[in-house]
Formats: structure tokens, sequence, C-alpha cells
């Protein structure tokens, strides 16, 4: 007999069908026993009559039986039980209620991911990411680019020596990769053009807050031939435009799990940092720090941008020099600027980009400017002597995305298995 | 003026279009100079009369004129210039003959590889696994599959302390992940029932092949409630017959231009690992080691398929204990074998799976056997205390599959930026 699953045993009324998943409660009313089991589809209940044992919550079972309407069960049907089987008993003493009213707290929640997991609220912020993952790459599929993989064991660090985690290379010193910034330009001037990669990026944080994760997955693209970092926000906005309608038909589920709302960007308003941090600092009554916003800050400029303009994301562009990565470019208007931009979502940065250097002599120059060594960067510098197009890309920060559009508190929550400043563990 | 890419131009016969990319070629011909301009869709002829100055091959320009028909253009028409624009000019000194007939040496490829991937040859390979990891994910997607992000900083190796690179994690010792494998089950078990991931994995693999790379793109999946690991088998047969015709037909050119064939595989046949041993050292006149293949061995198997079924893909199966990692699933009829496969193609092994341990005690004493400390697999274990589902999997090397489908010398070839015993760079 073929598997049914949970979602489809209504389109079987009358017939005899077979359900897999796992236990999620049972009860006993006079010599009548319910069980419900659920797979990643949803719950059935199934009812055996005169059935004395039943096996544990969170065992795996199969169940066969007939289906027949009941309003009172989910999805307006019941199974009435011929056979149950315990493929995968559970132990009796669960380390945490898993369908529980009153959440664990976030620790033990994590020590014990996987049974947490088992919440379909909990695990919806994964299956959202996925969801969003494909949104990205199939909107940048049809735009030309090219999915790339690039290396994570490094040589140097992108930005010079901060946040790097060390790896034994054989006989060498190698670092885990804080982006693939230098590689998905690289590869724009290899003759792709446009590139993305959806892939892990490492980053040895000494903050532990909730917004931070030592690893985490970054929707990365780049694209040549640019006119100005305005194609790059342009482009992030049709790809928002895209990919959260999308996300909010696949997942309705999910979000209204979350009692979440997806918003529809359309055009999203820009603010000059400046302007940001003039807005921050009238929000909260204390100076942001220079050329940037701090955290609260962030939280303050969202803030005023959907009082004034109705809007949940906005832009904050032309970053400073010295707040930005030795490739970015300047502004020709004001050097001391940048063509760069971050996009605030609901208060949290979710997105940083911008026009990079395209220019070999500019690049030496930074990096001497920012006290790099052009010898370490010789493999990234080779193709800005042998015709690179102007260009600029994006990351978005999957886990932060996610995070806010569900309205979690902390980031972990949107992925799989955290790392952070204390944790490497499951 | 919008750009047009050069696919595109014979769309815009009579009109004034633009177009920008690198500078392929250069001739001058009795005061009538040609350009050749490559842009990621092909190339296209910009005729200049009575231009003298030229820029260097490789440059980036931006060319505009009108197009006229012209036969012997590629494409059936040409651009009669009226505008060329350096956007990056480069040295005249290229360190390698990028459209030259004669290939440069592996090494002087990949020290240049940026350069090297200027060549639509070259960089074929890079299109044809973009395409091919995104028919993998499309296929998953419509089978109820959730894609997945998992940890590749890991406590423990997931089949003990081999191969691993070491990291340092703030004041701990940390590994890369060799594999997602565990964390895949775990996610199984989470109740997501049927995962993938698209991402890194990472082997100190002494060896210095032309197989072998110390990073690789991982195509790994795991499903739940199968019924054996024919189930596993099955859903590959399903997933290649999707996936190769999609692949033959978005990246026909490049197949066209490695002088490949792409394989349209239907039903796989099955060889028993002692078969399989038994047919290679027929065919090279020597013993295989103890239960497994050496790479002479599963070429010698390769053609001894091909010749008797006509299929360039070859299960082998059944696989001993003693050959496969502490999880593989022990053959019930026969507890020294295990319900494992590797799936040949021409000759290489592009996919190892089985179907995976799913109690408790078993998973305990295999631990034991292959004398790993379940302590430090605490975190792995505790789902199978709460209800796992049968379960199995499998991963397929993505730059191998792509190596054999183009008829690639080196499996360095499908890589962006190739990491090897001596490679750190670019």
């Amino acid at each position: 007999m073929k598997r049914t699953l949970c979602s489809d045993i209504s389109r079987h009324q009358g017939e005899e069908i077979r359900i897999c998943g796992w236990v999620q409660a049972t009860r006993s009313l006079g010599g009548i026993a319910f069980v419900i089991v659920r797979d990643r589809t949803g719950t059935s209940q199934a009812v055996f009559e005169g059935k004395a044992e039943l096996p544990p919550q969170q065992s795996v079972v199969e169940v066969s039986g007939m289906v027949r309407a009941e309003k009172r069960a989910p999805g307006g049907c019941e199974i009435v039980g011929t056979c149950i089987t315990e493929l995968s008993r559970a132990e009796p003493a669960l380390p945490l209620d898993i369908m529980g009213k009153t959440q664990s707290n976030v620790e033990v929640m994590l020590d014990h991911r996987v049974l947490a997991l088992r919440n379909p609220r909990v695990s919806a912020a994964l299956r959202v990411q996925s969801e969003l993952a494909a949104a990205f790459r199939d909107f940048l599929r049809s735009e030309g680019f090219t999915e790339v993989f690039t290396p994570k064991i490094v040589a140097t660090g992108t930005e010079g020596g901060a946040e790097l985690f060390e790896v034994k290379y054989f006989e060498r010193q190698a670092y885990l990769a804080q982006s693939p910034q230098l590689y998905k330009q690289m590869l724009v001037g290899s003759g792709l053009e446009r590139v993305f990669e959806v892939g892990p990026v490492f980053r040895a944080e000494e903050h532990n807050t909730s917004r931070h994760i030592n690893q985490f997955t970054s929707l990365d693209l780049e694209m040549g031939f640019i006119e100005s970092v305005e194609d790059v926000m342009r482009l992030e906005e049709r790809l928002l435009a895209y990919a959260l309608p999308r996300v909010a038909k696949a997942c309705a589920c999910e979000i209204e799990m979350a009692g979440a709302r997806v918003p529809q960007p359309g055009s999203i308003p820009r603010l000059d940092i400046e302007e940001a941090r003039e807005a921050a600092r009238i929000g909260l009554g204390h100076e942001m720090p220079p050329g940037n916003l701090s955290p609260e800050g962030e939280k303050a400029v969202s803030e005023h941008i959907l009082e004034t303009t109705g809007q949940e994301f906005v832009f904050v562009t032309g970053y400073p020099v010295t707040s930005r990565p030795f490739y970015a470019m300047p502004d020709p208007t004001d050097p001391s600027r940048t063509k760069s931009f971050d996009l605030l979502f609901r208060g949290l940065e979710v997105t940083t980009g911008g026009q990079r250097i395209h220019d070999h002599e500019m690049l030496l120059r930074n990096l001497s400017a920012w006290g790099l060594d052009p010898a370490k960067f010789e493999g990234y510098l080779e193709v800005f002597r042998f015709g690179m197009p102007p260009h600029g890309g994006l990351a978005i920060g999957a886990e932060r995305l996610t995070t806010r559009l569900l309205g979690l508190g902390n980031v972990r929550e949107a992925c799989t298995f955290p790392r952070d400043r204390t944790r490497l563990q499951p």
C-alpha cells in the first residue's frame, strides 16, 4: 500500500491508506484510543477501538486504516486504524516540551535543536529560508546570472586580518573566507559578468548577541557593466518584489503560524547616511558613531522611514570611505564618500552592497591606504590589469532576512545548527 | 541607449545600439579596423572606418554603432561602429594565450584562472555546473525536499579523525566538515523528512591527483521513510533522467564546444561489489583491494558495463561493512555487507549513497566497533533516542559529475578556484 501524506488523506475517503510519521499526541477514552501523527505535511488523527498500549510521544510509526469524514479531526477526516507499527520507539522522558505552549528558553531549544524543530512553528524559519534561497536563485538565473562555488579556505582575509578563523592547511596557515567578495568580483572579470553564490561565510566575531552568528548563509551577487550603484539597488528592489510575494504564497502556513506579515516592497526609499544619522540622533536623543549607525540607530531609522513613508525597507547610502572596505568605489563628486549602501528591514541591516573599484591603480592606492600588502592580493589584482568592467554587487544575510520576515527574536532561530561565540554543538 | 547583448544584435538590424564586453581580437585592413567584442552571450564584430588606434586585447570596451547584415560576421550581423570607449585598458603582455588553439598547461591555466576562463571553452564547465545544481534543486523541491544549510565548523569529524582540516574556533579546537552527513540525517529526524544541501565539503586529502581536490561542491540529499536502499537508487535514476536532458538543452553550446555527449539514463544497471571486483580483475588481470575497487577498477567496471549493456552509468552495491562508515545500514541477510552503493559514470565514482542505521543501540555498537567515542557524537545520537525514521541518502560530487559529462581530464577544470595539496591561490 503506497504511503499517503497527512495533507492528502481527505482525498482518500473510504479508502484503505497508510501514513508514516511521528506520534505527536495520544489519548485514550473509554476503550477508544486516538493517535495524532505528524509528517512533513501536517497531522492526521487515527482512531483505534479496544487498543490498550500506545507508543510513547515522538515515536515514529506507520498507521494503516480506512479514511472517513470526521469534522473534529485535522483536515476534516480521520483514519479508522487497523494497525499501528512502531518503526522507532521514543524514550518516554523528552528533554523538552516540544509542542508546549510555553516555549523553552533559547539555549535549551538550541541544545536539543532537532527535537525543538519537531514543532512546525520552530521549523517554519527553515522552510521560509529554503524558499527565499530558491527565489533568490530563480530570479537571478532569469537575469542571466551564473551560480558559482568559490573557495572557503583562503590565503588572505577579504578585508585584512580581522575576524578571521585560522585553518591549518597542511603545512600552511590559511583562513576561512569571510565572504566570497573578492572571488565574485574576479568571476565577473572572468567573462561570466553576472554571478551569484549561496553559501556559508565565517566571521570570528567576539560579539555574542541575538543578531550575530559565526557562520551564516550569504546570498551574494555581483554584476558587471553597471552604470552606477543605482543599478545594484534597483536589482535588489526587483529581486525583493519577486521573492517576497513568492515566499508569502509558498509559505503561507509558516507565515500565519509566526503571526507575521510579508511586505510587498516596490520602490524603496533612499536615505543618505548623514540624514540617517540625524534621524537616529533625533529619535534616540544621542549621537551616532561617525559615518555609521549603531544597532539602535538602525531601529530608529527604520521607525522614522515607516512613519514618514509607510515603508519597512530603506536604503542607507553614501557611507564614508572610512566605514567601508578598500574595494568600495569612492564617489567622484565627494571622494570622502563611497557609492555604497546598506538595506535596513524592520530595524536590521539585511544587505550590504555597492559599486566596486575597477581601476587597478586606484585599488593599489587603497590597499596601501588601508595598510594591506598588495603582494597578498596578487591573485585578486591580476584581473584588474587585464580588463575589468565597472561592477557592483551585494550580499544578503539569509538568516537575518528570515528573522525579520517572521518577527523572530534571535537570528539563531533562522539557522539549522547555529555557531556562536560559545556554541559548537550540536 | 540601452545595452544590447552580442547574442541579440541580429534582432536590431538598422538600429543604433551599444554593446559592452572584452576585446577578443582586433585587425586593421587598409583603413578599416575590425574589433571582435565578447560578452557573456557570445561575440560581435564591429567595423570602424579610418580608425588608427585600437585597444589592446582583453580590454573592456563599449562600442556603439548601427547594426547591418554581414554574412561573414558572427551571428550574420556586424556593427558599423561610430564610437569605441575603453572602460578598462588591458596591459599588452598577457600571461597566457587565452584564445590560443594550443592550450597552456594546467598549472599555468590555474595560476591565471580568471584569464583562462575568458575562453568560453574553459568557462563552459562552470556554466554546466550552475545548470546541474539548479536541476538538482528543482527536482528535489518538486519531490518535497527542503533545502538546508548546515554547519561547516564542527566539533568532531563525521567519520573519525582522518582527513580533517583543523580550525581554531576561539579557544577551542574544531574541524571543517567533511560532509553534511550527520546533520542531514538529524534534519530528516527533525521532521523535515526530506532535505538537501548544495555546499562545500572539505577533505584534507594528501592525494594530489586529477580526481582529487580538497574542497568540493557536494550535492547532498537525505530522505526519511524509505523501504530500502532501492528507494534511494531509484530517486537518483529519476534525478538524472530529469537533470541530464535539462543540462543538454540549456548548455547545448557548452556541450558542443567540449565535443561531449550527454547520456539519457533510464534504469541504471546494478552490480554487486563482488561481481564488480571480479569484472575488474578479469579486465585488468590483477586483484582489486578487498571489498572495493581501485580507480583503474572503476574504469574497468564501467567498460565492462558499457560493453555488456550499452550503459554509461552503473550502481555498484553491497559494499562490505569494513569499506563503509559506522552509520551504514548492515544487510540483515548478510551482516558483513551494507545496504550501500556507489554510482560510477564513465569510469569515475560520482555518487556515494546508502541506507543508514536508524536504531540507537545498533549505532552505539557500531561507534564502539569503529573505535569512536559515543560521547563525541551526543548531539547526533539524541535524535535516534526520540523517534528516527528509516532513512537513506546520497552525495554527488558536482565537479566529478561535470568533469565526466564534458570529458575533461582534470576535476580542477570543473572548479572555479581549486584547492589542492599544494594550491591555495588564487
